[in-house]
């Protein structure tokens, strides 16, 4: 529980970044290499490289370690238990104005039919 | 754009801490104050407080401006943005492994009848 804790820290710590989310958009249409990335984004290749250590420590890429290019590809799991956590939270708040809603439905009721 | 995508980092920065984390968790189940929140956390309300600002900061909370307790309140609009931006490049990784898939099963099914 505490190391998946700490991973979600992590996971969120890379997302809270703006080259890095859009390192990810890119990674999201296809796999890419460093020098790849690096283009568009006007990047030198050694700048993009620590923003993939980033991301791949909170796993959420993973790079093939064999092909000397060693392409990026996004790794959907940890982004799925970030927005697991969001969601579950979401929705017991949404829950929680849902009943307040009824109550006060309840009260309106009550006060029109003494 | 460039300050909606600075909003973004604010928010997932503000997630990227347990205890953060566990604050809002406490607020998605009603409203509480410094003290409430200070209490089960075994933190002072100092330390609280400062975890109050950044969540503040990112508008994932609101605080009454009027009482001297001063309630704080989950604000899920923000939520809704993080999830949202997950979300989005979520669904385009798995769009292109349905293709991937689809092409694949089309090689596959090529293959079979020559």
């Amino acid at each position: 529980m505490t190391v998946a804790e700490d991973e979600l820290s992590l996971v969120f710590s890379a997302l809270a970044d703006p080259t890095r989310r859009a390192i990810l958009e890119r990674l999201a249409r296809g796999d890419a290499t460093v020098r790849e990335l690096a283009e568009p984004f006007e990047m030198t290749q050694q700048a993009v490289s620590k923003h993939l250590k980033v991301l791949e420590r909170a796993r959420l890429i993973t790079r093939t370690r064999s092909a000397q290019s060693r392409p990026c590809a996004l790794d959907p799991e940890r982004l799925d238990a970030a927005t697991g956590w969001i969601a579950r939270h979401r929705r017991m708040w949404a829950d929680r104005h849902d009943r307040l809603d009824q109550h006060l439905a309840a009260l309106r009721q009550a006060g029109e039919t003494p």
